[in-house]
């Protein structure tokens, strides 16, 4: 019979790190098959991927996964809690047995207690959270304060001023709501950290630093020993293709022409436009000349980097409030879409097809409801980024595409 | 005392046509002053204008325009009637005694003549033209048909098929509502002919002719013997500094952008977007990869080409029904944009101050209002469309502008 373990990723790209993660998973799990649900056009940073996720998902199955779906945009571009409720429900709804994630930590009997911990202090946690927000902090910031103060002797080791850590507390609370009987393991990241921005000289290197070789330094060969053979060749028939990767500075001139045609009120239908934000974001944008300095000019200590791009991303897209309560209000996920399989991985598909009860899409002609509209909103945003010669081709090549297969 | 002739000109770009009947306008009309009211950053034909208006502005006052003022954008992108209203209006309230336009018919008693036999058979006239519009003609289709129509054998020999005769058709009727002491004239068009595509071997060339060499031959040189050589010598630095000159392909990713990320919903709100050509819009633009190619796909018989550039133009600029109605609504003109005056033109605005009702406005920071607001927008979407290297100085330039003065 056949064990599955989950993986949550946005493979962008794909490295080395996530190589050894997605064996060492395999192994620890008992699995003989890897499901992984990844991110598409758009990332939880709320940046746009360096390429498509067809590619992206190329590099999954070429490095071992079996299947690989596509955490819907709403859950994707979103904080730690609703990215990993989204993943969690992906994973269990295709029945996969357990997740594996990645963390600085790398203990999961530091989770559980951590999150025992939280939960016998539930109502001093959450006045704590709230007032540390009503002073102007970050909600990662004031979790972290949170639970510097609750007043115990006991605390669990485990610090939620990491990146990873705090996804992982995040996908052990979805386990906890919408799949108590999903098994977790954590891998202690390796050499590489999450921020890392040099390439070091061993073969794992963060996926921040691969992006900073690829657009300050400009030179794929720095990173050739950091990925697998088959993630280089993708990038380097993309590069030849494309002549650059997508980043946030090919958007900004329609990030610019959005801010500047919207109005107010426009701007406050978008999701998380909150407090006020569309006055700051309008006034900052006339005198913005790229992506970074508009940044400069917006963030502040109340917002994380990642919120505001989140917001920056929404606005490109015009996604708003309206649509995204809708489809976060829904009892089940409207569907499934598949970016690829290996040949185990459509095995897994055709034996489970009775327990699976959400449609699973290959082709978007099939795709249906506000979902549809939104994904195909959102791949035909990212297609408009491409350089002139490739967004013709951009903008259909996600009605004609289907599931890549090894 | 000074006597004034008012030219309506979009001037894209100023020629030797319009030098000759600047001059001539002035003689005929026995006038020393010469007062242009300009379409500004996009034109009556649904079109981004070759350049900014401050270099056209400048164009004009060299070849001895007196003072060149903006028509409002929510009537230079509008049709005949509306535009030839707003531009009479502005006339009007500068207190110019007569105005001069060119035609195909060249008689200003033939104008004088279609419009009596008009208005002797209104209800008639009315009933036909709105036939004609019902079984799907185009307005300019339906009111020469309607003209043909019409059972009388004492006919006016002006024919309403032409463009120029049509726009002095329409100057007149506004005179007639709203500058009844207005002198008009007209002078017959030379040689070149509006819609000429051939830069003649003569030094009169249509700007139809001259757009077409810019783009199309991408040779500035052709254009040297038609052109004043001031006109040339701003053609020339601007080239220079800004490798194109502006043309609708340069704003269709934009376009493109912005169709795909509004709603149904949103572009009905849009001015001119109406019997549902939201969705013709939407479901062309997905497979469209320039302009021109998008503008084969959506147009009909029913709408002239120029009727869809101005819906374009009016998605482009994010412009809505409810904000042109409201414009189109008052009484008066909120301001007159002061774009550049000679001499004579200064002279002539302190004199006359105190009949001049409107402000006057010679930099942007005293602008105020709704039409302010679209000012601001058009201005900032025009420069959307700049060279990434100058899109940063041209947001910010209309804020900084003073008027031209000679």
């Amino acid at each position: 019979m056949s064990h599955s373990v989950g993986l949550i990723v946005e493979y962008n790209p794909f490295h080395n790190g996530h190589a050894l993660h997605l064996q060492t998973s395999k192994q620890l799990s008992n699995a003989n098959m890897v499901v992984a649900v990844m991110s598409g056009f758009f990332l939880q940073r709320g940046e746009p991927a360096l390429l498509p996720k067809w590619e992206r998902a190329r590099m999954a199955l070429m490095a071992g996964a079996d299947l690989v779906i596509e955490l819907p945009y709403y859950y994707s571009v979103q904080k730690a809690e609703l990215f990993a409720e989204g993943a969690i429900k992906v994973l269990s709804e295709l029945g996969v047995h357990s997740v594996s994630f990645g963390s600085e930590n790398g203990d999961i009997q530091d989770f559980k207690e951590l999150i025992s911990f939280i939960q016998q202090h539930q109502s001093e946690w959450d006045e704590l959270v709230r007032m540390e927000m009503k002073s102007g902090k970050s909600y990662p910031k004031a979790t972290s304060n949170a639970f510097e103060a609750i007043n115990s002797n006991q605390k669990p080791s485990l610090s939620l001023s990491q990146p990873n850590n705090i996804l992982g507390y995040h996908y052990l609370r979805a386990i906890e709501k919408f799949a108590p009987t999903m098994e977790a393991y954590t891998l202690k990241r390796t050499s590489a950290q999450y921020h890392d921005e040099q390439i070091p000289i061993e073969s794992i290197a963060s996926a921040t630093s691969i992006r900073k070789a690829l657009f300050e330094e400009k030179n794929l060969h720095l990173i050739k020993h950091v990925v697998p053979t088959s993630t280089w060749d993708i990038l380097s028939q993309y590069e030849q293709a494309f002549n650059s990767f997508q980043q946030w500075e090919s958007y900004f001139p329609y990030l610019q022409y959005q801010l500047i045609t919207s109005t107010h009120e426009q701007l406050r239908e978008i999701y998380e436009c909150e407090e006020g934000l569309e006055f700051r974001l309008k006034e900052a944008i006339k005198q913005s000349t790229s992506f970074s300095d508009f940044m400069n000019k917006i963030k502040t200590k109340r917002y994380t980097w990642n919120r505001l791009q989140r917001l920056l991303t929404h606005i490109l897209t015009q996604t708003t409030k309206k649509e995204i309560d809708q489809l976060l209000a829904l009892e089940t996920l409207p569907y499934l879409r598949l970016l690829g399989m290996s040949s185990r991985g459509r095995e897994h598909l055709r034996k489970n097809k009775k327990e699976i009860n959400t449609p699973i899409i290959s082709r978007f002609a099939n795709a249906f409801g506000p979902l549809k509209e939104l994904d195909e909103r959102v791949a035909a945003t990212y297609a408009t980024g491409l350089p002139n010669i490739a967004r013709g081709n951009g903008m259909s090549s996600e009605y004609k595409q289907i599931p890549i297969q090894l």
